[in-house]
């Protein structure tokens, strides 16, 4: 067991910086309790929207900018911000602190929460081709948003039939002059894309429509030069291209939240209860890592979640029912919490 | 049966204009539905607020500048505004547009909707004391950041034992040399209050606790003068005063949503299920009105189920399946939207 070095000890430990956990770190501060949000860096997968129309109130903000007044608003209320990566976590019994949560950094350091809130979102998914990790960063990406600017005048495909591709096709159109968007969906109808998309598409020439195929292989010299096709294409098996954009999804950033034990559904998202509880006490849970709200990945969405998830927090450590816990956990005392 | 005109024929018709209503609108527009947001105004009870620190994003902004980016907001994205009373709604099978909902409007107008979001809110409690009404306005406050600045100089007496008391008695002593906090709590362990706001009371000297402790009656002449206390203070069995402010809570306006059939919890909430539907296919809720989120009434929490329901009603409408309404519900056609 590692030595509590008090001044990295927290009431409230929240991992991860994105809507989530800035909006934890913000309610959480507010509740008056000493708050830490560790993080690698801030701001999750919304640093990487282009424009954001669908946060109430601030219509037509970039993602970064939006980012950073959520971070500044969360610093603002007085938490901290630790950068930095966590190896895994495990519950400890302390001597003079009761329950504690440690977190065991990669660089050696460790943080002890009384409470832990796992807002870690999700990561993008891969295609697994051949091809697609040796041309990272050299024509194959992941954020239309963020590298659609460095192909100005190019060929490019953007894979995926949900709305992040059909909005990063009609993004990557201001850009190059022809995009293919590449779906394994046989038809338009089976697009999983919002109206306003799919009217922006049709209404949009530079996009051409690839559906009911996949690319198998990426090729090239120092940078990608060709996709192989699962099936052939006005009479070809490839296509000439300059970039590769892939844009087919999310995996919940879940590995942490299983070495300490916490369930998950069967695609890997953290279940909750009311206050985002987690099965284990002390652990709540919020934003797009989690199955809460239908699994509708918003903004708005994530920071609820992030409001629930701290104020959860704070039942748990002021003693008070929490309803999910109801049965298992009817005799929590409550903490002796080291405030601000 | 009235006939549809169809100006006032709306894809989603939304009864409310505080944050859930206008995260709704922004939502139902953004689906490119025709959408009419249908109130007595805008802002509902976020107006109120004095200073909003807990909406990420846009910390120290005032209720009413807040209120406003929301509906210049849903309005950018092409909601309608109808200002307007409803007196009450019903079910219509209309032989050209099938089944409808329709508003019958206090000035006798008429508007359909081929899906209604419920998002009204709730309205403040009241005493039922006398001279309660009878001062109201002239004296009597039921929204201490509204008519604080009306009482400067004067003693004045706020009652409630919750969050919204205890901030309102801190606004007030901005403001008057003397506030009285009256709450029936017969100790502070007992109010029901955020540990700020009972830090802050307890540093703020103008503010005196009288726990255990009602207002029975008010008096006065053309104004306050003195309110009755159901158990002596300091020997008195009443408090001279210049004004009451009365803090206790909200009553949610589910008036409307009795009419069409929608069930309430015991509290009167509107009871939701996922995507904030209602036991009436067709017919969703959001906001403080329903009981969604542990009833805990926040802007981010009512921004979140304004853009669930938005979404719930845009799967009605496209016949995609809403998880609550599986087993009653398994047949819905989609509907020709009018769309914008």
């Amino acid at each position: 067991m590692k030595p509590v070095d008090r001044k990295r000890l927290y009431d409230v430990v929240i991992v991860g910086a994105g809507t989530a956990g800035l909006a934890a770190a913000m309610y959480a501060a507010r509740y008056l309790f000493k708050t830490a949000v560790v993080s690698k860096d801030y701001g999750g997968l919304g640093l990487w929207a282009h424009k954001v129309d669908n946060y109430l109130g601030l219509p037509g903000i970039t993602g970064p900018e939006l980012m950073t007044k959520f971070k500044d608003h969360a610093e603002e209320m007085g938490s901290e911000f630790l950068m930095g990566e966590v190896h895994h976590t495990e519950k400890e019994e302390t001597p003079d602190h009761g329950h504690l949560f440690v977190l065991h950094m990669k660089d050696g350091s460790h943080i002890h929460g009384r409470t832990l809130i796992l807002a870690q979102g999700t990561r993008r998914r891969k295609l697994n081709v051949p091809g697609e990790d040796q041309f990272s960063g050299k024509g194959v990406s992941f954020c239309s948003t963020c590298d659609g600017p460095f192909f100005k005048g190019k060929t490019v495909a953007i894979v995926g039939g949900g709305d992040a591709a059909g909005t990063g096709a009609i993004l990557l159109a201001q850009y190059c002059p022809k995009v293919y968007l590449i779906a394994r969906a046989d038809s338009k109808d089976k697009l999983r894309m919002e109206p306003i998309t799919e009217r922006e598409l049709e209404n949009e020439k530079k996009i051409e429509l690839i559906l009911g195929n996949q690319i198998t292989e990426i090729t090239g010299d120092l940078t990608v030069k060709r996709a192989k096709l699962s099936h052939p294409y006005k009479g070809k098996n490839e296509l000439s291209l300059d970039g590769v954009f892939v844009e087919i999804g999310g995996i919940p950033n879940s590995e942490l939240a299983q070495t300490i034990g916490v369930e998950l559904d069967e695609r890997g998202h953290i279940k909750v209860g009311d206050w985002m509880t987690t099965n284990i006490p002390g652990v709540f849970a919020a934003g797009d890592v989690t199955e809460a709200m239908n699994n509708f990945d918003q903004f708005l969405t994530a920071a609820a979640e992030g409001s629930l998830a701290a104020t959860g927090a704070y039942k748990f450590l002021k003693g008070l029912p929490v309803p999910s816990w109801s049965n298992e956990h009817e005799h929590v005392e409550p903490v002796k919490t080291l405030n601000r």
